[in-house]
């Protein structure tokens, strides 16, 4: 089919008549599907009930060391619990803490403690007129609330296949005290899919921050999450890269098993500096005696290793696959050569990104939300819910069955058409503008 | 026995001579014991582990509402988890929320965000020149390093039989907005194992703050952690008896499973009232998706009700009853009418509480220390780690098997013995202070 630039006031009013018709029997159908949160759906949740026979009462729950996981004790997570994490996000042990159930209260808990206390002995951001963050955008929505909370200034960084624009954060991040930190999802990003090219992460790792305290918040979420076995993503461990650019502290990394094991009951952790830890660890003795460390054992005796962790993940991605390649084929068959959306195709991660016209996304979210589909609020990935260009929508494909995925994607692709047959007869009903020199 | 204080020095220093010996005796042992923090012993853990049966592969593990607990979702916890605490501490499912492992981590994160967001629209706390807090003492080490951590200044209130010194309470709370709160353990508090009386909850509740966000920290830390069937101390409900009194959103109450099921590994929960609930619920929705609610199921299937946790409460004062009485036993036979301490005998709780002469603690445990035995350290129990007439040791008698504990408690009476007898001569040997008018 001929691109909807193409066609003429009569062809857009005809099609607007047929998607009209078609919307209505959508609207007949009384759906209610959500495409709105990387969750997980029941038939990956069923991948790890094993978990729950893995620890019996016949079973002595002492870790290698010695250490009794049922009573208190052990701030920073057992041995072993860092070696399989530590394997998971490519990190020695040393460099590990492992937290409770959620790397994003991991995250919330750093940003607070730099608010109250500082960064290794710099200035408590409270005490500051001024805290900002680099932002790439379209980003994850629970990152910037985070940074919204505190009242710290986000400011958006394009991001593109590569990544973040890096002459933009290298710019800022040199010239500016007040920037603090970057929000980064390297891999298989939440929302855009995509992953930091080894270019962009050695830029990173070579940046020279104004402010001592400067921190990249690397959320490590998507680190195994590929949807393919043959076609995967690699990203440098930026640790090891920033301790060879000679900015050893300048990172800290974040991951969970959240989307391995069960979302809310898996286990999180930190990986950075030893000075980093040092600094963190002064405030996480005042804040616990230490996490849950019969989870993390039944983890450990689990996954048994990386190699275990990997294999379960194959499963995930068999669960993943077909629905990613379902809204694909859909969003390709619908919408491939109408000039009115692009969309990303992600080897991993839990997200598929759709970019449509200017200024049409809030319209079609609202009008999937009518007849039934719920999706993520167009404007949530960026700062402030604003898309500057009202055009990102989120995806997300994992947790409805693969038959109700079909139908929401269908659904969507329609109100990707409708709005956009809308705008583009607004845009011809408008008067002509003036011309530079007539007046 | 005679008391120390009417002995001659001759007959003291006979004793220290024979005191000396003993302690040598003890010294060859090589003990390696410790009786410093209120851990359930390895007897108590074992209790538990039907715990780790409750769920397996083959259960649904949906709640009554058709929640899966195993996938992301409900920021305050599972409605049967919110039912069960809120039997176990006498108050409304709906004020409660349910958090993570640690009762300690919900109180840092409490004047963590009253610090950075202060208190239901008040100015947040880092943004005062000063704030201060009430610190019943003896009190709670991991209370008072909250506080120190955050920079907020600690004003001791003597701490009786009855509760807090209430007349002075009253009189700082009414007349200074910058004092926030008080630390409250209300029952078998930590260390002193003494109960709060009905009028001192009373007048609690009926306080008249200058400041606003003034609240009262109640932690319930001990609630249904009785030594006896026949005799339990009982303490009026707070929240009740705050809205009673016309101040419903006066009080934060703190409890968790930590020393029901397994510590580090149980659920922890704030009662509070719903203008409190809706305050926090702004902060944690940005801080976490939600808690560990398969974590939460078990409990439930496993404890079934109240009726099921207290019964559990019971096979742990089996094992906690006979090594309270023996120490207490010990404490009795050894230093009994000498006048050299004195000690409480709570009904409950993980502690038993001992006052030296004057000035004598620090060196006490230091001897202990010397023969192989780690107690609390003195001055622990005080603000700052100061305690003003350096008397007060907190005794745990929980952790150590009951042999290791008498012995553990024998040492501890003889270096009570020895550093008064040190004291006494020292004292004999002072010059006579001067009398008013002499010159």
């Amino acid at each position: 089919m001929k691109p909807y630039s193409e066609l003429t006031r009569e062809e857009l009013l005809e099609l607007k008549k047929r998607l009209a018709a078609e919307y209505h029997e959508f609207q007949g159908k009384d759906l209610k599907l959500d495409m709105s949160r990387g969750k997980p759906s029941t038939e990956q949740l069923d991948l790890s009930m094993g978990m729950m026979d893995v620890l019996n009462s016949e079973m002595d729950l002492t870790c290698e060391d010695g250490t009794d996981c049922r009573n208190y004790g052990i701030l920073d997570g057992i041995k072993e619990a860092k070696e399989l994490i530590g394997d998971m996000i490519e990190v020695a042990p040393d460099n590990i803490i492992i937290y409770g159930n959620s790397s994003l209260n991991v995250m919330y808990d750093t940003i607070s403690r730099s608010m109250t206390h500082g960064v290794m002995g710099n200035t408590p951001w409270c005490k500051l007129d001024k805290v900002k963050f680099l932002c790439p955008v379209p980003g994850y929505d629970r990152h910037f609330a985070i940074t919204e909370y505190f009242g710290i200034e986000m400011i958006n960084i394009p991001l593109d296949e590569a990544g973040p624009d890096m002459d933009m954060v290298e710019r800022l991040v040199s010239s500016d005290d007040t920037i603090k930190g970057i929000w980064c999802v390297p891999k298989y990003s939440n929302p855009s899919g995509t992953s930091y090219s080894d270019q962009t992460v050695r830029r990173l790792a070579r940046l020279k921050p104004a402010a001592p305290d400067f921190r990249i918040y690397w959320d490590n979420a998507y680190g195994i999450h590929h949807l393919y076995d043959d076609e995967q993503d690699n990203v440098i461990e930026i640790l090891a890269e920033c301790k060879r650019a000679g900015n050893p502290d300048m990172v800290y990394k974040f991951s969970s098993t959240s989307k391995i094991s069960f979302p809310g009951s898996g286990i999180a952790a930190i990986a950075t500096s030893h000075n980093n830890l040092e600094d963190i660890k002064k405030q996480l003795r005042i804040q616990t005696i230490g996490h849950d460390k019969v989870n993390q054992l039944r983890h450990v005796r689990y996954f048994k290793d990386i190699h275990g962790m990997v294999e379960h993940m194959r499963k995930h991605a068999d669960v993943l696959r077909p629905k990613f390649e379902a809204v694909e084929e859909i969003l390709e068959n619908e919408l491939g050569g109408l000039g009115i959306g692009s969309w990303t195709k992600p080897k991993g991660g839990y997200f598929i990104c759709f970019d449509s016209l200017d200024g049409c996304a809030k319209e079609i979210v609202a009008k999937c939300k009518k007849a039934g589909v719920v999706m993520t609020d167009a404007g949530a990935t960026y700062p402030y819910g604003k898309d500057p260009r009202d055009r990102n929508i989120r995806i997300a494909p994992s947790y409805p069955p693969l038959q109700d995925l079909v139908t929401a994607s269908r659904l969507f692709t329609l109100c990707v058409k409708i709005v956009s047959v809308n705008k583009l007869l607004h845009e011809m009903d408008q008067p002509v503008p003036l011309q530079a020199g007539e007046n």
